[in-house]
């Protein structure tokens, strides 16, 4: 018997985009961070911790955020599960709910490559069902699934597209099981999910906060759903997944949403610059409702081109799989590193 | 079918002790915190950080941190695995390694109750074999048990024994599958059993900052094992589990030793004093190799204490469970907050 379950001897593990070092000299337009630092008053909040807050064990239940998520989006303070990053949210919805055939793992593709990695480890059956030509939502293959869960991102990575409330609410109503909408990118959208929560039990939405609160470094993310489906959910979270440090400048930065929704405007604005010169240089780019561009760059050549930027200190996400291996996935920078792309394809394309 | 797998729907979520708000006038005595603060130096980096460690996501291996404990423990840097707190580190084992009946988890009773609930999410089977009366470690029923991991807590909580080397010795030698040596109050014992790791591929020592570092509110625990035995330990560990500015702080504490090991010292001057004191009440104490003492209380009146104590603002633990439902598990204050305790046990048991 080796030391490792079936499970994880089969897996491979989810590789995570190239992170380099703060201070190293480089544009890091390949995971979606947002371009603008962090509200002033997290910040702050940095600043005034004393030791007693790295001495003393934090709140299990990060009471203070949850209270400040009630505030803002109007939901119940009990309705929300605070995790280490969306992924651990993500990471603690499977594995309450997850579990070989009967109990699987559902989603349209192309999407988040986490939900299948997540699966692997359970095992939990998947079910891979992939989005029409125009990303209409297959929700008649994905209610015939079955899922234990059924994971919907929207707005979409790395496609950027948002999947309409009603097709959501469809879904919820003909799924037995529990429809998991990600919002990770909502931000940078026009619209949310939020009206379903109290329409359906079986509705969970995943909310994060390195996207649009510029604290992917923090590690927080949140759950919304109603108390009886998170009970389940707390029972198989770590006690304290959620640090005392994150918890604080969290909590400043949920309360900061002018501040937030300002960058989220400025990041729009870009993107639809960026779009815009994309296009001129032959690139097909589709819509986006996130703080990133899917690009085929003109005779697909998106590995070159990755490559080619990385030499010259500009990282973008490639993703050598089927229906992708020819695009980009281009993170929305300030206007000014949007720019220096902008000029370094110009000069690749012309050598 | 519920939403929940069935595991869960069995099991009950681990209780973690009460965690009252910082700033809230409480000697805290129920969840073995160090009663001093974490290094200057830890502190210096906290105050340092600028924004871009909150914006950018963290290195996803904490690289800077596993070089730190390299340095300082003398063991390879590939050797280490860092985790979300040490509860992170053995949820990523457990989940990697137990599964059903084929692969049990087995450890001594009483013990850290964690791996019992791990156990139950998985599920896995659980093998509980009792201490000897003198808290010998129980080889041979431990080696007939089979498991996938055999946990042992050295120094144990809640009795405070440390599991002599040569037992250690003779488990990793005699065991097929994981032995997992949970460190978490070494720094207040004489002895660690780093010297196995390079005898026995079999063996991850399991290890945190947040007792001897006073860096509980941080989360940052790490397991040291061959690459080999970590390969499948890094499948399971979410990519970004540890946050940058953890990261950052927990490299500047490991690197101050000194200030680590004075801390400690002065800890466990003050253990012998409490000890001393408790039994001159007509406590039974069990001699201690960690920030804490479990003792008995004269008439075994240890609930009723517990909650009295708490009336007047000291928390301590009490384990509702056969044979520790009459004792106490407490923590080592300074020797003020001890002084206040002993002060308040008198003032109750007169009257």
């Amino acid at each position: 018997m080796g030391y490792f379950r079936p499970a994880i001897e089969a897996m491979t593990g989810y590789i995570p985009g190239e992170q380099p070092k703060p201070g190293t000299n480089i544009i890091k337009l390949n995971t979606n961070e947002n371009p603008y630092p962090p509200s002033p008053k997290a910040l702050e909040v940095l600043r005034s911790l004393d030791s007693e807050w790295l001495r003393r064990y934090p709140d299990p239940f990060a009471k203070e955020f949850c209270q400040a998520v009630s505030e803002v989006l109007g939901v119940p303070a009990d309705w929300v599960l605070v995790g280490n990053g969306s992924d651990d949210v993500l990471n603690v919805l499977v594995r309450a709910c997850a579990e070989g055939a009967d109990r699987s793992v559902v989603y349209p593709m192309p999407t988040y490559v986490l939900y299948r990695t997540l699966a692997a480890m359970q095992p939990a059956d998947v079910v891979e069902v992939p989005y029409g030509e125009e990303f209409q939502l297959p929700i008649e293959a994905l209610v015939a699934a079955k899922g234990a869960i059924t994971f919907i991102a929207t707005p979409n990575s790395p496609s950027g597209h948002c999947v309409p409330l009603e097709d959501l609410r469809t879904l919820a109503q003909q799924v037995a099981g529990i429809v998991a909408i990600d919002e990770a990118y909502v931000d940078f959208a026009e619209s949310s999910a939020l009206p379903l929560l109290q329409e359906f039990e079986n509705v969970i939405l995943l909310r994060t906060l390195s996207k649009g609160y510029s604290l992917a470094g923090l590690r927080m993310g949140f759950a919304l759903a109603n108390p009886k489906l998170l009970t389940g959910l707390f029972k198989v979270k770590d006690s304290y997944n959620i640090d005392a440090i994150a918890t604080a400048i969290g909590t400043a930065a949920m309360r900061d949403q002018s501040y937030k929704n300002a960058c989220a405007e400025k990041v729009k604005r870009s993107r639809t610059q960026l779009s815009t010169d994309l296009k001129n240089l032959g690139f097909t780019v589709l819509p986006s409702h996130g703080n990133f561009v899917l690009a085929t760059p003109p005779d697909g050549r998106a590995e070159f081109l990755q490559q080619a930027l990385k030499q010259r200190g500009i990282l973008l996400r490639y993703f050598k799989q089927p229906g992708l291996d020819d695009k980009l996935r281009i993170t929305v920078g300030t206007d000014a590193q949007n720019q220096i792309l902008i000029e370094a394809i110009v000069s690749l394309l012309n050598s």
